[in-house]
C-alpha cells in the first residue's frame, strides 16, 4: 500500500492526468471495437461514405465543368453526405425522394416566379411571400400523416427547401431554368454515385436484415422456451437461493423482443424501396413480416410473465414442481422446438417441415400436464403455492395458443414468398414413403438431414440421416 | 334500384370519374380535419414553419446584405427548413447542432486546406480528397455510437456536410474565411429565428410532452384494471358469448403502452435540449421519467396477459368465478386507484397522497383472494377451469407487487423534481390531526378536496370535504 501511495505521489499532477486521459482512451478504444465487432458492415459503411465523397469531390476538382465551381460541387456533395444512408433501401428511398421532390418544387417555384412577375416590382415579393408560406405551411403539415411520415417525409423536407430556394433567390425565370437544370444534374450525379456505391460495394439490404431480425427474434423465443424447464426444475435440485447466473443471461435475449416494433417497422419501409436482389424478389411479402413480428411480439409478453414466475420469491414446493416438471418440460421444450424450427425455416427460405409435428406434442403434453395438476391441486391447500404451478401451467398453455397463429403465419409467408418445398416423396417405396430434406449450417459448413416418413396420413418418423454437403454431393 | 342505375348511366364515364373523385376528396378532407383535431397544435406548427420561412426570406428580399444575393439567402432558407422541428428541445438541439458542427468542421477545413496548399498544386487535390475521406469516415463510423446517435447524430452530418463542402471548395484560404463567416452569421440567423418562434409562438415543450404521456400511460394501465372486474364478471351475468364491445374499445387503451419506449426516450432527449420553463427547471430529472416508463410497460405485459384470459374462450365456470369475484374486484379496482392516484399526482405535480393507502388496501384483498381460492380448489376439480381462475389471481398478484415498485419510483420523482406537498397539519387540533389538500380538474374547473384524518399513526379518514376553486377561494 505505502509503495503504491509513495509511487502516486512522485507521478504528481500531470502523471495523474495523463493517467486519467489513457484510461479514458483505453475505454474508448474498447467501445470503438465493440461497436466494430458488433456489426462488421459498420466499418465497411464508414469507408463507403469516404469513397463516395471523395469520387464526388475529386470528380469536381479535376473537371470543373461549370464556372461557378464551388456552387455547382456543393449539390453534389451535400446530396452524397445526406441521402448516403446505411442500408441500400434507405439510400434508395432518400435519393428518389430528393430527385422527385426536387423536380416537382422546381417547376412549381418557376410557375410561381412566372406568375409574381406579372404582377409588377412592388407586388412580387408580397406574392412569392405569401407562396412560400401556403407551401411550406402545407407541406409542413402533410408530413403529420403516418404513411407520408413512413415514407416520403424527407421528400417532403426537400420539396419545402426547394421550392422556397428557388422562390427567394432573385434571379429572372431564364436563369431559373438554367439554375434548375445545373442543380437537378448535380442532385442526380450525387444520388447516383450513391445509390451505385451503396448496391454494388458491400451492399447493406434493409430487407435481409428485416428478414434475419424475424428469425432471430422466433429463435429468441425458442432458446427461453427451451432452456426455461432446465433453469426452473434445476433451481429446485440445487437449492431454492442458488441463482444459476450464467445459464440466466442466455434466457434473457427475448427480451430484445419485447421492444422490437420500431425497428421492424423502419426495416420493412426500407425494404420496399429495394430491387430484387438475391432471394427476395421485387414483390416480396414484406407486411407478412411485419404480421409475423408482430405475433412474435405478442408471445415475448406472455414469456415475460414466465420469466417473471422464475424470479419471484414465492416459488411452489419442490414436491408440487416434481409432479408437474414432466408436463411442463414437454410443453415448453416442443414449444420451443416449433418456433425454432420456424425460425430456420424462415433463415433458410424452406417450408417449415416438422413444426406442425412438434406443436402437436406439446398439445399432448398440455393434457398431461391437467391430469398432473389435477392430483396435485386435490392434495394441496396452500393456495399461494399452487397458485405459482397454476400460473406457470396456464401461461404455457396460452403461449402454445399462440404458437399455433405463429405457425400459421410462417406457413402463409412461405406460399407468399414460395420458400423452397424441401419433402421429397420416394416414389420407389410402395407405400409412399416421404423424406423431409433438411438443410441447416454448422460450424464446419453446410449440413444436411433427410427425415424418412410413414406413408402420407402417417408422420411417424422410421429413420434419420444426417450428413455434410461437400461439393454439391451430401456425404450421409 | 332501377332509377339509381338509370342515373349511373346517365352520369356516364366522366360523371363518375369525378364521383370518384369527390368520394376520395371528402376522405382525404376528413383525414386532414382528424390528424388536426387529433392535436391542434401541428396545425399551429405549420404556420409556424410557413411564418419563419416568409420571414426569413422577405428578410433578405428586402434587405439585400451581401451581393452574391441568391447563395447567402440560401444558408439561412435551408437553416430554416432543416432545424425547424415540431417541439422547442428538437429545434434547440438541432439548431445548436448545426451551428457547433459548422464552426467545427469550418475551423478544421480551414486548416486542412492551409496544410494542403504547402504541398504544391499538383499534390494539393489528394492530400485534401485523402483528408475528406478520413474525416468522412471517421465521423459516419461515430454515428454508430448510441450516445452519438442518441443526441449529436445531426451535428456529425453537418461536420462531415462543412467539412467536405470547404475543403473541396476551389478558394484561396483568405477567400474562405470570409466564405465561413458569412455561411455562419447565415445559419446563426436562421438557427435564431427558429429557436425564437418555436420558443415564444405557442412553444411546444418536449418536456411537457413527456410530462402528459407518462401521465396518460400510467392513467391507461389504471382504467384498464377499473374496468377490468366489471368487463370479465359482468360477462358472466349477461352470459358467456355476449361480446360488451363498448366496453371493450376503452379497455384496449393499454395496448398503446406497449410500445411507447421509442416514443418516451426521443420526447427524454428533446427535454434534456430545453431550457428551464414552467413547472420544468433547468435539471428535471428526466431520466426519472424513462424509468418510471420502464416500470409501466412492463406493468402493461402483465395486463396484456390478463386481457388474454379476458377474451379466452376457456372461461371459469360461472360459480367459479362468483368465488372469486370479491377478491378480484378490490384487488383490481383498488390497484386501479393506486395508479390513477400516481397519474393524478404526476400530472399536477404534487406529491400522491392515498395511493399507498389505496395499494394497501389492495394487499388486504390479497389475502381474501387467498381464502377463497383454498375453499374453491378444495371444491373444484376441472383443473382447465381452475386454471384460468389461478392464473386471474395470479396475475393480479404480480400486478400489485408491480405497483409498488411504480409508487417507489414516482415518489422518487416527486422528491427530486420538488412535487408540491399538499399534506397540512391542522395544528388547532390537540391530537394533531391532518388534512391532506388534493387538487384537480373538472369539466367547470379546478377543484379541490380536503380529507381530513386521525392522528399521525391513524391514517383512517374522518371526513372528506370538497369543493370548487373560484378566484383563489375554496368553497366547500
Amino acid at each position: 500500500m505505502e509503495i503504491g501511495q509513495g509511487k502516486d505521489e512522485k507521478i504528481g499532477f500531470f502523471g495523474r492526468q495523463w493517467r486519467w486521459v489513457k484510461k479514458k482512451a483505453v475505454k474508448m478504444m474498447n467501445n470503438v471495437k465493440k461497436i466494430g465487432e458488433d456489426d462488421p458492415r459498420r466499418i465497411i459503411h464508414s469507408f463507403k461514405v469516404g469513397l463516395a465523397l471523395s469520387l464526388v469531390s475529386l470528380f469536381y476538382y479535376f473537371r470543373p465543368l461549370y464556372n461557378d465551381f464551388g456552387v455547382a460541387a456543393m449539390w453534389a456533395v451535400l446530396t452524397v453526405v445526406v441521402v448516403f444512408e446505411f442500408s441500400v433501401g434507405a439510400t434508395l428511398g432518400k435519393g428518389l425522394n430528393r430527385a422527385f421532390a426536387t423536380l416537382l418544387a422546381g417547376t412549381l417555384a418557376v410557375g410561381a416566379h412566372h406568375l409574381a412577375s406579372l404582377s409588377g416590382k412592388k407586388g412580387e415579393p408580397i406574392i412569392l411571400g405569401a407562396f412560400v408560406f401556403i407551401f411550406a405551411a402545407g407541406a409542413t403539415f402533410a408530413r403529420f400523416f403516418p404513411r407520408i411520415k413512413a415514407r416520403y417525409d424527407y421528400g417532403v423536407v426537400i420539396f419545402i427547401l426547394t421550392f422556397s430556394l428557388v422562390a427567394v433567390s432573385g434571379y429572372r425565370v431564364n436563369e431559373l431554368v438554367a439554375l434548375a437544370h445545373q442543380r437537378l444534374s448535380t442532385i442526380m450525379i450525387g444520388s447516383s454515385v450513391c445509390v451505385f456505391i451503396s448496391i454494388f460495394v458491400c451492399p447493406v439490404w434493409a430487407g435481409e436484415d428485416l428478414h434475419r431480425l424475424l428469425a432471430l427474434n422466433i429463435e429468441l423465443l425458442a432458446i427461453f422456451l427451451e432452456g426455461f424447464p432446465k433453469e426452473y426444475f434445476q433451481k429446485m435440485e440445487i437449492g431454492e437461493n442458488v441463482v444459476v447466473s450464467k445459464e440466466k443471461s442466455f434466457l434473457q435475449g427475448y427480451k430484445a423482443v419485447l421492444n422490437s416494433k420500431t425497428s421492424e417497422e423502419t426495416l420493412a419501409n426500407f425494404a420496399r424501396w429495394e430491387p430484387g436482389h438475391g432471394r427476395f424478389g421485387f414483390r416480396h411479402p414484406w407486411k407478412q413480416y411485419l404480421k409475423i413480428g408482430s405475433l412474435t411480439r405478442q408471445c415475448a409478453y406472455y414469456i415475460e410473465g414466465l420469466n417473471t414466475c422464475i424470479n419471484s420469491e414465492k416459488q411452489a414446493p419442490t414436491e408440487l414442481r416434481q409432479q408437474i416438471q414432466a408436463g411442463c418440460t414437454k410443453m415448453s421444450s416442443e414449444c420451443g422446438k416449433t418456433l425454432s424450427e420456424l425460425a430456420l425455416a424462415i433463415q433458410t427460405m424452406t417450408k417449415p417441415i416438422s413444426a406442425a409435428n412438434h406443436l402437436a406434442v406439446a398439445k399432448t403434453a398440455t393434457a398431461d400436464l391437467k391430469t398432473a395438476m389435477k392430483t396435485t391441486v386435490s392434495n394441496h391447500t396452500d393456495v399461494s403455492e399452487m397458485l405459482s404451478a397454476a400460473t406457470i401451467a396456464s401461461l404455457l398453455i396460452t403461449i402454445i395458443e399462440h404458437t399455433e397463429k405463429i405457425v400459421e403465419s410462417v406457413d402463409q409467408l412461405a406460399s407468399m414468398a414460395k420458400f423452397k418445398d424441401t419433402t421429397v416423396i420416394l416414389e420407389k417405396s410402395p407405400s409412399l414413403h416421404r423424406a423431409y430434406v433438411k438443410p441447416f449450417m454448422d460450424i464446419d459448413g453446410p449440413h444436411i438431414c433427410i427425415t424418412v416418413c410413414g406413408p402420407m396420413s402417417d408422420s411417424r418418423e422410421i429413420s434419420k440421416h444426417c450428413g455434410t454437403v461437400r461439393d454439391q454431393h451430401v456425404e450421409v
